[in-house]
């Protein structure tokens, strides 16, 4: 049992283990006329992203990270017996693939092996590609109609970004609710992980359950920093509600957990849709932040209250400083996206502010935003670049691309 | 027991009884900002509004219909013992409410008589109108942040279409998921009607419950049309997918209460949002249509399968032959909207092919459709005209308005 | 000579004769699909807009204002000798109209009468009226292809709001460079007036000529208000550019029409799109303003510099307060929308704020701004209502829809 | 004099010189917030962009072909007598830049030397870079309020696309107004070089000329092949109006250079905006095609008409036959983009069929569209990839980039 070595600690501190997704089927299905429902601004060539992703793995591997990758995940997962029946079951519904097509759909599935399988959960599964013999009539309402959807199971390009979908808080971990339905599958096929795989069965699940409907209570874990000091910071965001973050909250606080939640009252705003996109930590002290947005959030503090509720403080002070003193630090030294007002926005977008750290002082964050870079690098950071011409086209960095299993504390 | 009265048998023979919503409170909430997230393309003059929906009620009395209206058939069902706290249990809830709201908001609405607490559950409850006695420091998440939502009780404009919420089918109905999130607790109210109103306990449900979740299976009323015949016609549309339509078909054949389910493939196009947006009944043989889109219709038949299952054929004929020949017809008189290429698009628009029947030969359309009506009228039909000035710009006209409860059948 | 009585001497003086255009053919081509390219939100029912324009004219003209409406002040530009080939020679151009079709287009207009022609100069002529024996060849081009404009005229449904096209200031008046290119013939019809109108030749044109290029140079009248003192306030918004204003405040000065401009600097918001959509006049010190808007106005005043160009100096004073003081009055009443924050924001959409006076303390506005008017009311206005239920929908108001040409100071 | 070897012959004859524009301060400008007004899909990593076009640049240069760059022609051309002083007139007027900021603006500018001052003319001077003692109290009304465009000489990202603002047909040339007021200048910049620059004065200027208004006459190169025999294929498109067609058409005729025009009439899509995004030339009978579109074009044929005006015939045959048979070829060889559905729109999005060639055979396209590039070897083609991770990002491939200034026939 590899438990005990699973929890995250820290934002910076020594990152052990860590879950990736790579790019494949699901970014092939991007055209300009399908990316906007799948949430992507652009269509990104495919090829070219899995190598720069590839060499962002290897990178964190050279710095002594453990790498998991979903695919690989799932293949493993599918092995147990009992799993792929779960999943099956589950994804393959009356209410979402439709009344006589599933048949016909779990038959032909059941002729993949687990890698093709994979592939497919995770790439989706057009209706076109149903091989002649498992067509019925019945996908003739699909195939011939331009009412309808057009796959049997929807493609999950989102699943490059490991880091919303479940998260680690300390201990334990959160099945994420995500706020558009695009993305729900997405935490089903973590359950099946959770509920199956050797390496994974028996974490502690704080919140959240793919198996439930949560109304509009929705967490995604761009949102979510297990900073270290008992504290926990949550953007609330256009993908994140309070109805959410307060059910986490008291898990957390009923547990023992976390003794505070800082919760960063975010404006919803595409360019801005997590905290992670405009704030993130590079060291102990070091943060980068674009001051645009980050200096109009709105800071709360969340902490157990004594008839076992929640107490809510408005806090007064500046977000970066609340932060500071959830950690115990007197400030914290936080690094702008620099280059002037235009670059300044450019690399906002371009997910500059977005590093992921293997151990404090050593961040991942795209090559293309050089000035933070460079302010980080005056810092004393050290800034190992990615490749971002592909990787960064659905709006997300590093700090997305990754799902930190196991990362130390850091000392303060 | 009125129930054997309740049933729906036909698109055009006489109408008894009908469901139909004012507008109010929850209209005056629209503005520029807020009315597409609410499904509406511009705002209204509510005042005026509710004068020309009272003018439609009152004609559509004057006809002989009873008709019955939403707000005061939820305060009668809040009358019934258990009724209130069956439907408080369900709007207030730590995953919509949100956790430490609950407790105070459900204080303040227990302090409400029934007449007040109906107009929130229709009209919304902002969290700014939580009287100052019942604010807790949570609401301050709500209040102070951009970041969130700010209702505590969401407003249901569309609440005005009743057609799309709950439809009888011959001698049953469905209670439907809607399409979008925003329209969800639409049904939710209606359930709490058939639970506890003693007019409508104990009907037969075909299909449909708002506490589960049913994924992609969603139909909206406007799309489905229990024509006669044993025949229902259903749109599948941006709103209503096969998921959803082959479900209900198979609920309607296993009960025998249908033979029959053509499904009209429209595109998936806001201005044709549900087939009775392009196509509806005004007599036993005649259908008002607008070709651009209708011309362009897939259509299927659904029956039941020798296995129990359903089968489904593809026609070849065009749209409206086969909804004749599901009649038993020849062909049917078919109207477009007349005027030229400017003035037809501009009618299909303002709902010109909206028609409602109150008997065979006698329907409500908007005033503002004259091209449409004047065909209409030249085929022998009698047009009432109901003020669409208001009233038309959330894209419905009198069939949207409407949700017939009693309907005869036609002779053919 | 009815010259020496043309000449705007404030906001709310005496209205003595004013310009109109009723709604007509170029609404009738508004469609779903073409109603943004005509800068309209939605499609209107021409019918009734007609008649709630009639009414309005006849209100107008009730109250003692002479109202000129453009069509007959076009038919009657037409009869004077020299001013329909004078249009011809500038509306049918290679350029616009294109070569091969010029000769046919021509042919065809020469032969309709000035009622006729004037119809199609404002309402367009869309190359399927073409009658048969003028079509040629070259109208396949046109006609056949999806690639093209379908107008040999295209449609100006913006004359309606004769406000901006033309403005008198003090003793002359403006032909506006109009913002969007959809607009820009109308400037050239008003030209036409002003040539040949025997009621209209010889007045002063501070600014402007349609035959010109302006360049970034736009000015609408909308935003522009001579309220007398020597005073010009002008709205600097999305549609009338600082090159625009400085150069009228330029010819103002050298005239010695004007001794200040206040020039209001705007958000560029389709909500606020000229300054009297946020901001006008209805008693003399009276004003109906938005205060989202307007409290966030940047203020300054150009005034002649001694060397001839122009001073600038930016305001520290709240905009009303400056508009007060350019008038010599101590302050201004200002009246807010009214009826909470859905309301006003509802109200300001609707025109709430566009409000036209016929004297000090007279003014026509919609009839659905209920809260606004009765608050108008309670500063002792009288409050004219006009039905918006359609005119409303390109959303400009009574103010938009009036061009004075004459009328008197007001003693301050 | 250069001169005797400029023109253009062909599409894929043998290129001697074409024009290009690096990357440079324009596009540090693009922002998330301010790209769509300057016509780019996203923002792009400039110093990268810079670096692939560079390589573009030298492989063009290795393959034979004399590359002129646009700031270097610029730069030449001012040191030109009277040639600054020439643009500086056109450039800082009254209408654009404001009065009252001329003589700042012209007297900053007059400090610069020929490259700085190229770089601002291309690459836009913002108000805020005004230095501190050119700053006039004007210059307040620009920076201190949120209602005006923010530059005295906007960027002309642009700029890159050479291909449309001059084209060369045969052996003259067009100055054109392009379709964007955003785009206008380029065209400015152009006529200077053709002014006063000594490689270019003297040349044969078919139409255009950027100081008059051509209203809706327009033409972008992106839409005009000079295929040979006598032929020129020009799109009519979004950007190309049948009223600039035609015009060009019968100047060419009128002198003789080109005996018929081939129109493509195209629909009004942003994915489709020039025929060179759907259609491009790779060898003598070989061009790369989208069917999407191709196969929808309506075609056109102009020719000299007896009276000396046009003749316009409408095809019947589809558009690639009749691009064939003015070539006196039997057909051609068509390429598809291949890769099924989804990659076919994918690479028609990254300028897949957007190949530029620099002799029979050979053509330069983006290396992205790598099933494209793999069916245009497989006809024989000789494919030269352009890394278009950031050049693309403005929806042009190295068609768009290149504008042949010489270029040889080919025989057929």
């Amino acid at each position: 049992m590899s438990l005990p070595t699973h929890g995250v600690h820290s934002e910076v501190g020594k990152l052990n283990k860590v879950l990736v997704c790579r790019p494949g089927l699901s970014h092939e299905r991007l055209t300009p006329s399908t990316s906007d429902d799948l949430l992507f601004d652009d269509v990104l060539w495919v090829e070219s992203a899995r190598r720069d992703h590839q060499d962002f793995v290897d990178n964190l591997r050279s710095r002594g990270v453990e790498v998991v990758e979903l695919h690989e995940l799932l293949i493993e997962t599918l092995a147990v017996p009992g799993a792929r029946d779960w999943l099956m079951d589950r994804k393959l519904t009356v209410n979402d693939v439709g009344l006589g097509l599933i048949d016909d759909t779990r038959a032909y599935l059941d002729t993949l092996d687990a890698t093709t399988l994979t592939e497919f959960l995770i790439g989706g599964l057009a209706t076109r590609e149903m091989p002649q013999e498992f067509r019925s009539a019945h996908l003739a309402l699909v195939r011939d109609s331009g009412g309808v959807t057009e796959y049997v199971m929807p493609p999950l390009p989102n699943t490059i970004y490991t880091r919303d979908t479940t998260c680690w808080i300390y201990g334990g971990l959160t099945l994420n609710p995500l706020y558009w339905p695009a993305r729900h599958d997405e935490t089903l096929l973590m359950k099946a992980v959770y509920e199956f795989h050797p390496g994974y069965t028996g974490s502690t699940v704080w919140w959240g359950d793919p198996e439930q409907d949560w109304g509009l209570s929705t967490i995604e874990g761009g949102d979510v920093m297990p900073i270290g000091n008992g504290a926990v910071l949550i953007g609330m965001s256009e993908r994140t509600s309070r109805q959410g973050i307060t059910q986490v909250a008291a898990k957390l606080f009923e547990a023992e957990a976390a003794t505070r939640v800082v919760v960063a009252g975010m404006p919803k705003l595409r360019a801005a849709m997590h905290l992670d996109t405009v704030f993130t930590f590079a060291d102990r002290d070091v943060v980068t932040y674009y001051p645009d947005i980050v200096d109009g959030i709105k800071t709360f503090s969340l902490r157990p209250a004594d008839d076992g509720g929640l107490e809510v403080t408005k806090e007064s002070d500046s977000f970066i400083d609340v932060v500071a003193n959830a950690l115990g630090l007197p400030s914290l030294r936080a690094v702008e996206p620099g280059g002037g007002w235009y670059a300044g926005e450019r690399q906002q977008w371009d997910s500059g502010n977005n590093a992921v750290a293997v151990e404090p002082g050593v961040v991942f964050t795209y090559d293309r935003n050089t000035y933070t870079n460079e302010l980080l690098r005056a810092e004393g950071i050290e800034v190992i670049p990615i490749r971002g011409a592909e990787l960064g086209r659905g709006r997300g960095g590093g700090h997305c691309m990754t799902c930190p299993i196991s990362r130390d504390p850091v000392d303060y």
